[in-house]
C-alpha cells in the first residue's frame, strides 16, 4: 500500500550539472525504492547520462527545456525571464501535482523566489525559513532560519518554531522534539526585544494550558548548536546564516590543521595510517555531504535546495530528505498544525 | 626609557579566585618584565598565595577589601551595592591612574556596568564593544562586538570598525589590518539595512579621498571568520556572540569526536601515541586559553575580561593583552583616531 512518490529534479542546477544530478538520483534510487524521478533540463545532455543507469531509467522521465537559470542571476530577474527554465518548470510540476517535491542545486535566491511565486505560502505562514540538519554528538539537530530573511519579528520566530517542530517530527521521527531559541545568554532578560517576546509566546505554548503543547526548552547559546542541547534551533535568518557558516568554517579549519598534524613527522604519518579506520569514521560522521539539503519551510510544497558544489552522494541526500517529506505528508501536517494553533500564535498577547 | 606599567587585578573574580589570579600573574611576570600588579581583594587569602612567588611579590601590592561581586548578580545591583567590591576598586584604580588597566575574571555584566560608570566612554564613542582574538590558519583575527549590545545601528558598526582597527594595529602590530563586515552574503544588496549602510560608510572611508583611509575588505560571511579572510571581523553583538559560541561549540564537538576516534581500536591508540607530538602541537594551536581575554573597547580605560573558568595560563594571557594595550597607549590612540575622523563618521551621509 505504498503511494507513488515522484521527485522533480532541476537537472541543470549546480556546479557540475547535470552529471551529479543524474548520479545522485542513481544513488538515491538504491536507497529509496518506489520513488520516481522527473528530470527537467536539456534532454540531449541528460539522456546519455541516464542511459548508464538502467534501474534509474525505468523510473525516470525527462522534460526537455533549453532554458537554464544561471548561478549569479538576481531573484527578480529570474522571476521575469526564467519562466521556461529547468528550475521553474520543476517547481511548477509540484504545483501541478506531477511531483510531490522538488530538488535543485541552483541559485538559492531564484529557487526561493520561484517557489514563493509558483507554490505560494502555506496558509497562515508569513515568511519562509530555510532549515537544515547539523551534526551533534548524539545525531543531528535542525536549525532555522538559515538566511531566507535578513530580519525576523517575534511572530516569524514563533512560526519558525512550529514549522521546525513539524519538520523534526516528520523527518527525524522524534515524538516531542526539544526546541531552543538562540540568544546571547540564557536568562529571560537577555537579548533583543523580538527574542524575549518570542520566548514568552513559546513558553506559553509549551504549558499544559494549550491544546498544542510544544516542548520548549528555552533560550540556548551558540555553543549549544553543535552540542545538541536541543533538537531544533530557532533563530532569525541573519544569525542563523552566520552561525551555520561559522560552524562550516571552523570544521574546515580543523580539517586543515588535522592534515598539517598528520604531515608533521614520519611518526605522525605512521600513527595516522594505523588509526586510519577510526579517522575514516570520524570523517564520515562530520561529512558535510551527509547534511546536504536545505528545506524551504513555509512554502506550500516540498522544495529542497542542494549545495551547488556537492557531489552525487551529497545530492542523493537532498533527494532523500525530499522523499521523506513527501512520504510523511509534511506539507499537510504543517498546514494542519498551523490551523490548529493559529489562535495561539496570533492572539492579542503577541 | 621604559615607562612603568601597572595592571590592576580583581583577585576575587572567577571560578577559582584568588588562586588562578595569583598564579596567572606569576606566569605573566615571567613573560612581561617591568609590569607591576595591584591585587584587589581579601588580603588574608591573597597574601599566602603571593608569598609563594618571590619575584612576583617584589612587584605586587595588595589592596584589601572584604566585598566581592558574585557571579550571578545583575549589573544594576552591582552598581548599587558593589562599590566597595574588589572589581569596583580595581576599576577605580584605573580612573585614579594607580593602574594603566584592569583584568577581571568576574561577572561580565557587572564589569561592563562598573567600567562604564567609573571610567566612562572614550569621547565620541557611543557604545562599548567586546573584542577578542580567534585562531585562523595564519594566526589570529579580532572579532567585535561579541555581546556588549543586543542590537547595533549603522553608526555603532562603523565605530566598531574604527576601534577594531586601532586595536589590531596596537595589539597585533599590523600596519593596515584588513576589515571585514559580517553579513549573510557578499553582494552589496544582501543583509539588513544597518549592514548595508555601514558598508557604504566604510567603503567611503577606505577610499583615498579621506584623510583616514581604512583597509576595508567589504562583506564577509560566517565561514570567513575561522578562515582568516580578514584581520578584523565587525558585527553586531547578537550575531557576534552567536558566532563566537558556535565556533567554541564546534571546536568542542571536534575534540570530543577526536577523543572517540582515538579510543576506537588498539591500532588507533598506538597510532595516536606515535602522532602525539603532532597532536600536542594541534592542541596548543587551538587552545582556547591562548585566546583568553576579551577587551571592552570604547571604555575610557583598558578593561579586559578573562573567562571565569580559565586557569593560570589563560589568565596570564588576559594580563598580557592588558599590558600590551597599556604599553602601546591604546586608549590615547583610539581617542586620537576618533577625534580625527569624527567628521566622517557623523557626517550627514550616514
Amino acid at each position: 500500500m505504498t503511494k507513488k512518490i515522484t521527485v522533480a529534479l532541476d537537472a541543470m542546477g549546480g556546479d557540475r550539472a547535470p552529471e551529479i544530478v543524474v548520479e545522485g538520483a542513481a544513488l538515491a534510487r538504491e536507497r529509496h525504492l518506489g520513488v520516481h524521478y522527473l528530470f527537467f533540463g536539456i534532454e540531449s545532455k541528460i539522456k546519455p547520462l541516464l542511459e548508464k543507469h538502467k534501474e534509474l531509467s525505468k523510473v525516470s522521465e525527462i522534460v526537455h527545456t533549453d532554458d537554464v537559470i544561471s548561478a549569479d542571476v538576481r531573484p527578480s530577474a529570474a522571476l521575469r525571464t526564467g519562466r521556461k527554465s529547468s528550475m521553474w518548470l520543476a517547481v511548477e510540476s509540484v504545483r501541478d501535482e506531477l511531483a510531490g517535491g522538488v530538488v535543485s542545486a541552483g541559485n538559492t535566491g531564484a529557487l526561493m523566489a520561484s517557489s514563493r511565486y509558483v507554490l505560494g505560502m502555506i496558509p497562515g505562514i508569513m515568511r519562509p525559513a530555510i532549515a537544515s540538519f547539523l551534526p551533534t554528538p548524539n545525531g543531528e539537530c535542525v536549525m532555522l532560519d538559515l538566511g531566507a530573511n535578513a530580519e525576523s519579528a517575534v511572530e516569524h520566530l514563533v512560526q519558525f518554531a512550529i514549522m521546525g517542530d513539524a519538520f523534526a517530527r516528520t523527518t527525524l521521527g522524534l515524538p516531542e522534539p526539544k526546541i531552543g531559541l538562540l540568544n546571547i545568554g540564557t536568562e529571560e532578560t537577555k537579548g533583543t526585544e523580538s527574542v524575549r517576546q518570542a520566548y514568552a509566546v513559546l513558553k506559553k505554548m509549551s504549558s499544559n494550558e494549550t491544546d498544542f503543547p510544544l516542548n520548549f526548552h528555552g533560550f540556548i547559546e551558540g555553543n549549544d548548536i553543535a552540542l545538541g542541547t536541543t533538537d531544533i534551533v530557532v533563530t532569525d535568518g541573519f544569525s542563523g546564516n552566520v552561525a551555520l557558516k561559522a560552524i562550516e568554517g571552523t570544521s574546515k579549519l580543523f580539517s586543515a590543521l588535522l592534515k598539517q598534524t598528520v604531515q608533521h613527522s614520519i611518526w605522525a604519518k605512521i600513527g595516522f595510517l594505523l588509526a586510519k579506520p577510526a579517522f575514516d569514521k570520524l570523517k564520515e560522521r562530520v561529512d558535510p555531504r551527509r547534511y546536504n539539503g536545505a528545506v524551504f519551510l513555509g512554502i506550500n510544497g516540498s522544495v529542497v535546495k542542494s549545495h551547488g558544489g556537492t557531489d552525487a552522494f551529497g545530492f542523493s541526500n537532498a533527494i532523500g530528505i525530499t522523499a521523506d517529506m513527501i512520504h510523511n505528508g509534511f506539507i499537510d501536517r504543517v498546514r494542519d498544525e498551523i490551523e490548529r494553533i493559529s489562535h495561539l500564535v496570533f492572539s492579542k498577547s503577541v
